[in-house]
């Protein structure tokens, strides 16, 4: 039987998600404790691959098992055995049709961007940095440039191994909360790093360094060397899945809260 | 001449805040960072002592030094030499009147408490976590009863060494925002674990195990026996230190905005 599980993840201390020979990955970490509750080799497909240091609210994972168990066990026996930083949210049977990655419709993925003078402290390692003022107004019109069908060549690494380059970006959505600048991409696919090379361009031209229409002129050049540098995993959080509600998932983006410490 | 200085800290990979001989307190990593910039040993007197894998978004300090360095120096220069987990957020120069410990009129301390069947992965070390649904409502209720000037000796660890076992309880403020139960504590001091015996007890009686009106009982009673166990430290923040405005110091409690996906 197939079925689906959802999971979240503090990226730190995990070598990405990605299966490596020396089981570093969440996938190799989450494979271990399916299969202590399993009984047998369990293998997970994912719907995204984080890279190193990048986190996860709502991951979605399929695997296929002849291992009869509740529901429960998936979720809780399997919590038992995996590490503090990964913990699985739900899970349920699916029909053999579904698939995480091929079935899922869009991803949602949130950059949270810590803009003040001095670096992160309490939430090292869970948000990115930039020490001088952003114009978010200026930032959210740059955003607007960027939506649509477009070839992202610009905003891809020179490792990403995608067919095409074009891409489907739905909605970038740019609040700031105080010192945090929260920026939600939702699209139905992303090139390797595409995300952390377009938070990078945005802060250009928030802090000033390029004019709004700049990164109009980078999207449509395709030419990776004309964009910012690729900006840091540590703020970058895998937020949302979407699939069919005919698949009646749980629900996988669970939505932001905002806590006033 | 005497510096004020405000920082925040992730408790875990601290031994607490104080001092200690194999060098593990937030006090040591700290006084060795400012000593870098001073050039010489300077010594901290903090408004708080928190305990081993407590948090801190504003914790207040002062010390004593000759060096003179501009304000920024004892910020930036200090944050270069600090582990990534502490940052100083601002420095101010204070009379030497001020003191950082018995110039406060009151600490606020904030618990997070996930409240949902699966445990943390993302939030793991940084919130406590309870697996039954609990009744805000009646959690409501129950702190309100404690609030107020009262011997708060059913709620001190054994190791307590305050000579007065009373305190004033100003305020408590407990809210759910989704999977998360936010509880606000404000007053003039703590007595040893009170915060954590405090949340424990609420939680009793949120989940049903006792009445509302058996935490009246249990305070009026001065036995600790009486009360529930101590809570989990993750989930404990000390997030603001009042002073009277004549010391014109910016803003602890910072309205800090920490985001849950």
């Amino acid at each position: 039987m197939r079925i689906a599980l959802g999971l979240e993840y503090d990226g730190r201390g995990f070598c990405g998600w990605q299966s490596q020979a020396r089981g570093c990955g969440v996938q190799d970490a989450l494979e271990l404790g399916l299969g202590a509750v399993a009984g047998s080799v369990v293998r997970v497909i994912s719907a995204g691959r984080t890279d190193t240091g990048v986190h996860a609210s709502a991951q979605v994972v399929h695997f296929d098992t002849d291992a009869v168990r509740p529901m429960n066990a998936w979720v809780r026996g399997t919590n038992t055995a995996l590490p503090s930083g990964i913990a699985t949210l739900w899970a349920k049977r699916v029909p053999d049709t579904f698939h995480a990655r091929y079935s899922a419709t869009a991803r949602k993925y949130t950059y949270l961007l810590l803009n003040r003078t001095v670096r992160a402290g309490l939430a090292r390692g869970r948000v990115g940095w930039f020490h001088r003022p952003l114009d978010v107004a200026v930032m959210q019109r740059a955003a607007a440039l960027l939506v649509g069908t477009h070839d992202f060549s610009a905003f891809r690494s020179a490792e990403c191994q995608a067919k095409s380059p074009v891409r489907e970006l739905r909605e970038i959505a740019l609040e700031r909360h105080g010192e945090l600048i929260v920026i939600q991409f939702t699209a139905n696919a992303y090139l390797h790093h595409m995300v952390r090379n377009l938070v990078g361009s945005l802060v250009y031209v928030g802090k000033g360094k390029h004019p709004v229409e700049w990164i109009e002129g980078v999207l449509a050049s395709r030419d990776r060397s004309r964009a910012a540098p690729t900006f840091a995993p540590d703020g970058l959080y895998l937020s949302a899945v979407e699939y069919d509600s005919a698949w009646e998932l749980p629900t996988t983006g669970r939505g932001l809260t905002l806590i006033e410490l």
